[in-house]
């Protein structure tokens, strides 16, 4: 696999140091370290043995590279899936993606049950994401458990850009408009928690998440790490688990 | 893609019914029936235009066919994953996978967060899985909320044949030595309730799964089916989420 990953923060370290790349690309705007056998771009673009692109920037890195990766033939993995709670560029992407040669993966990030959700998705009515954090994590100052955030994916983008790339997730798979998104501020919390409770006509399921901060940041879990070497993995492996 | 459906119950029928298939060939070794567009083989094999091959007959028909399965270069779906509880069978077929041309796909089935248990699989302690019956559906006839079974997945697999697809799976991807079975007998369910629970060193997890019974099989819940359709169509789809 020839990759380039976007973004070199926390989950982008963590991938060129564990992921196997026959040769590996990493561009970012920022930031840049020595790593062993990893090759910088200066300028934004998809060189042309690459098969594989990885998305671990910002939603404005999506939002301002997808034209450009959707003109080639690789596997496209976003993390900052957040870039899709904006509708008009979700449906540019979409639009732009029916004519690309590029095929687009979602992996699952920092939650699970996403199979289950994307498998039954057309038989969904409803799904409540409800996340708690410390009010640090959050940019709020209130004590015990509050309810900070109440609404649609949409709004809390606008206001918590930085907690929604679960939302929009599950938003892309059922439709935004079945989701609805609570905040609730802790600061009895050690580490962050998620519930995703799914309403559909088959069944009902509750998925609780509760990942750890990584050692090396505590604003990111190793799970989303994980997610995104699966999906890197399942590209050519002989073993799926879906 | 052209498929070969094995097993033609509930589950195979669903398939047949709702799945695009340029082509698509069926086998089961004890009913037919007349379904359009279907071609019955008479004799189990993989005819040579086969790409895709579904198995949702039974553990038997796993042990039965795979060997003669994995001589092709096909995508395997396998649906009734007890049969890898059988500690001898599963060693030979890893033992052949290895030399088989063919890709093996587990589909989540009735169960989510396969997704996530299997992209963290390495950092998993323990798994606990604990099903709820209704007594009609374990054979056994105990009042009120009993626990029926403690124990692991092979010992599961000699008492309750037909009730550990899932846990059989969630042991292929973390290691039978890691689940633990709790099947619990209650009278006064409706329907089953799955409940798993996932103990990691980066994270706690836990599932909690409410399929109602299909209305033309209440053995069978059609989520399983969904899992099938959406492993099929992620297999040549521009959009996948894992």
């Amino acid at each position: 696999m020839k990759a380039l990953i976007i973004g070199v923060g926390n989950i982008g370290k963590q991938l060129l140091k564990m992921a196997r790349f026959e040769k590996v690309y990493a561009f970012d705007k920022y930031r840049r370290s020595y790593i062993p056998d990893v090759q910088w771009l200066e300028e934004f673009h998809v060189p042309e043995d690459v098969d594989t692109v990885v998305e671990c920037a910002s939603q404005k890195a999506v939002k301002e590279y997808s034209s450009q990766i959707l003109k080639s033939s690789v596997n496209y993995l976003i993390v900052s899936t957040s870039a899709f709670a904006d509708r008009t560029f979700r449906e540019l992407f979409f639009e732009e993606l029916k004519r690309s040669p590029a095929r687009v993966f979602f992996p699952s990030g920092a939650i699970g049950g996403l199979d289950l959700i994307s498998a039954i998705r057309d038989t969904v009515e409803q799904v409540i994401i409800e996340t708690k954090k410390h009010p640090r994590s959050l940019d709020v100052s209130v004590e015990g458990e509050t309810t900070v955030f109440e609404g649609s994916v949409e709004e809390a983008a606008k206001l918590f850009p930085r907690n929604i790339n679960i939302a929009s997730t599950v938003g892309l798979v059922v439709g935004f408009e079945r989701v609805k998104v609570i905040i609730k501020s802790d600061s009895s919390l050690s580490h962050n928690v998620h519930n995703i409770r799914v309403f559909s006509s088959i069944g009902t399921y509750e998925f609780r998440i509760e990942n750890l901060p990584s050692p090396e940041n505590p604003k990111t879990s190793m799970v989303t790490v994980y997610s995104i070497l699966k999906t890197i993995e399942s590209l050519d492996s002989k073993i799926v688990f879906e």
